[in-house]
């Protein structure tokens, strides 16, 4: 990190006013922004540079940051020297580090150099892509990037630029499963006067019953249904269910299929569901926000996509594990019609003759929001900058590393696996019981040296294990065993945990 | 631009091999970051200096970008300098450019310096600001920059941090309108049983009837009430709209008054809207996206905020005239505690002991999605590297310079301004009518150096001039009537227009 001290070159040079954009000065100034921005990259590359020297987790109390900052903003401008001053000395401190290499909580929100250069040329660029017209190069370069993926993924023709389906990037999952929840609403009211029932297990993502909620579902008609004990989703509950809400009326509107559900990585049967909802017309809707990117690897593909056939919508996250930085979010669905139908509400001024032709997509008419940023150069950045096979290697380490670190948790008599490695991702405990492992959880997170985060699995307090971060080496899961050893109080496995990640390092 | 035989410093140095992060190369290298950064940093300084010799609008046929670009993803990766060649070469001919001097159309999403490093940094530190815990800082340095904003625009103390009341960013005005309906929805479902009402005026945004479509509002509650000559939602068929609905069993239920319409830039009596509005116990949702920024200004203040104290929720879009890119909308809400009431759903994974104290705000409680982009930091920038005066003079010379445009539009007797200028905007056409003038709109639309759209205002076809681009000048305002009246064959007021704006070049 620069010292304060330091001379920085974004400073103004001599002779050139101390204000910018000032009244009266360029709103953007070429020349300036060339040096301004040297100096944003070469914090940043700093910054990633100090990662491992930072405690993962700040240490502040609520309202201590705020505290530190004025209460009012200035009225005439501040140079960027003082701005980065204040971001170094008051922000970073009061940050969680997502991107240092022992972040190992939630899943991961992970960024690369080309994925953070591409939201760099978004912003730069500053189109709109709301409709096709607004700017056809985004509309089509996202119609395409996402494809490359659907491809990499082994997704389904359907769902690709020739027949009625598509693809999309969205800010997130939530946000996606919603429109879908939408579409499929308004399918089904189109069939039937009874009241929708939304299906989805009860380990399924928190954005299931907020999209139910928002989409004007009454708690009544939103089934979380208990699992079987590996965490998935029982195909006979769900059948039982929606045959009895059948027969009282009411319709199976919308069922949600996780695949990686995020306290333990389960992975619904897909397939059994998919045959269950047709036969009930009832709209299928897939997350695989974070499991679903890991479909680039051949050997790993069946167990994701398995079902996908029967899907009417299938979602997955870049930003978590593919180094795409948050928000990347793409979203497919079986026919675009029915989404954009649900969605559309445009008023005279946003209609195009090319629009109302039908030839184009006018993505606003898929989303939540009108207006849209360029997201699609960061993902075309990554797959361009990066390519299949680095990204396929890097899923096949993290889910290697993950069933080593698992191994030294299930040699250690004091512990116990909650859910065997689902891909890069394991849940375990103390046998001492849930008081003991929240309380270990804590102390390991204290250290600074690595975060992890807690779930419910059966009932149980579990640590979760989520590798995936950019900066992550083999070495760094293996020495977070060694902390959470260590903070376990074993010293036999401490010592013999310390020994490997230290000669890797 | 760059030409593509020009040497380009991101090139792999010799001896680096030519993959990056390539498997088992560095999946961030800062050395690496800092050339391409740089790279990068020149070409959006570079685009941003080419600007107005590109014509606004691009000259293809759908379908045409995506037939240049690859079917798949490549498997080993590519460098930067091939990726911002075909960004040259196949890109940016297929975008309309947004931030162009002469881009009139729609609104602004206008940028800056400092919002693009702003991006930049958010997307460098890829920190997630979801739950107060996930980035303490992030949460924290969006409620005091937001309330920056709010003391600059002269907003109540009750949406201040102090009390029950709080601010935010949302990506947009259609999220942050989306989520006050629920919540007033959950409101009102809290006290009755009948069905519950939405209203606005016939002018107001699309996202009004499209947010009430996403909560499950039936086209039949969704009113959309006829305006004023002024284009403004008239109380006297407000109230009686209720009284009726009311009577009827039915919940008076949510209420949007603009600010600033799409079409003309209308202004709601915002007083006299909320004054019914709390006589029927219904949510005042004040959409000011586009106007509500120019509050800035002392002396535009009263026309804008006049009635705000009656407002449940109020938001704007400092994404559109006020240099920090989009996405950006802030939103400030009388009562938090029921916007998170409706939408907070938080399993046990997210749950945190700070968060169950209530002593922090989890903003995730507070939008659709789940996680959240480090939005704060760019609207700090923009606060403090322009400033208050700054901004303020902005506004000022946009009126001014709208002002001047309207006085040569209603000089010319083959033209007449359909709707006065308000704030920044003015509509008119021409006196021979609806198909002339969209003719006369393609015409001045094709000439490459200006880009206006359309509106319908008082049932006829107009041409909307909004003025608002960071790069726009007094010079390309009155440049725009040159084009306009050239194109509409006036040889007078050609030369006329064309003189003044020539010498101030």
């Amino acid at each position: 990190m620069r010292e304060s001290g330091e001379p920085e070159s974004g400073e103004p040079q001599s002779g050139e006013p101390d204000r910018w954009p000032g009244a009266g000065g360029p709103p953007f100034d070429p020349e300036r922004f060339r040096r301004e921005g040297r100096v944003v990259i070469d914090w940043i590359a700093d910054y990633w540079a100090s990662l491992p020297a930072h405690p993962v987790l700040p240490d502040v109390e609520p309202g201590e940051i705020a505290a530190r900052l004025p209460a009012a903003a200035p009225e005439t401008p501040e140079s960027l020297a003082a701005v980065l001053g204040d971001l170094e000395r008051i922000i970073v401190p009061g940050l969680t580090h997502w991107q240092h290499p022992g972040f190992f909580a939630y899943f991961p929100a992970n960024a690369s150099g080309p994925s953070i250069l591409g939201e760099l040329l978004s912003a730069g660029l500053g189109i709109q892509g709301m409709l096709w017209t607004t700017s056809p190069a985004a509309t089509e370069l996202e119609g395409i990037v996402v494809d490359w993926l659907r491809q990499l993924l082994g997704l389904p023709d359907r769902f690709g630029l020739g027949g009625d389906g598509g693809g999309m990037i969205q800010d997130s999952a939530s946000s996606g499963l919603l429109c879908c929840l939408v579409a499929a609403r308004e399918r089904a009211a189109a069939s039937g006067t009874g009241q929708c029932v939304v299906y989805a297990s009860a380990d399924a993502h928190s954005s299931v019953v907020k999209g139910a909620k928002i989409a004007g579902f009454p708690p009544a008609a939103i089934r979380r249904l208990d699992t079987d004990s590996a965490g998935r989703l029982r195909p006979d509950l769900l059948e039982a269910t929606m045959r009895d809400d059948a027969a009282a009326g009411r319709v199976p509107c919308f069922v949600v299929a996780t695949v990686g559900t995020t306290a333990r990585g389960a992975i619904d049967p897909v397939a059994a569901i998919g045959t269950i909802a047709r036969r009930y017309g009832t709209w299928l809707h897939v997350d695989a926000a974070w499991a679903g990117t890991a479909a680039i690897c051949p050997e790993l593909r069946p167990m994701i996509v398995d079902g996908v056939e029967l899907a009417d919508s299938w979602g997955t996250n870049p930003h978590k594990s593919m180094l795409v930085n948050f928000d990347c979010h793409c979203l497919w669905i079986a026919s675009r019609h029915t989404l954009a139908r649900a969605l559309t509400t445009k008023p005279d001024y946003l209609r195009t003759a090319v629009g109302d032709t039908g030839a184009v997509v006018d993505y606003s008419d898929w989303q939540v929001p009108l207006g849209r940023r360029f997201r699609a150069l960061k993902l075309w950045m990554v797959l361009r900058m990066i390519g299949g096979e680095a990204l396929r290697q890097r899923v096949r380490d993290q889910v290697a590393w993950t069933a080593e670190f698992a191994d030294f948790v299930a040699a250690d008599p004091a512990f116990e696996i909650l859910s065997p490695p689902s891909l890069a991702l394991v849940t375990f405990a103390l046998r001492a019981g849930d008081e003991a492992t929240a309380e270990l959880l804590a102390r390991v997170n204290r250290a600074g040296s690595v975060f992890l985060s807690h779930a419910r699995v059966g009932g149980r307090y579990a640590i979760r294990l989520a590798v995936g971060g950019t900066l992550t080496s083999r070495a760094d899961v293996l020495g977070a065993w060694g902390v959470i050893a260590a903070a376990a109080g074993d010293p036999v496995l401490v010592s013999k945990a310390r020994g490997r990640p230290a000669e890797e390092r």
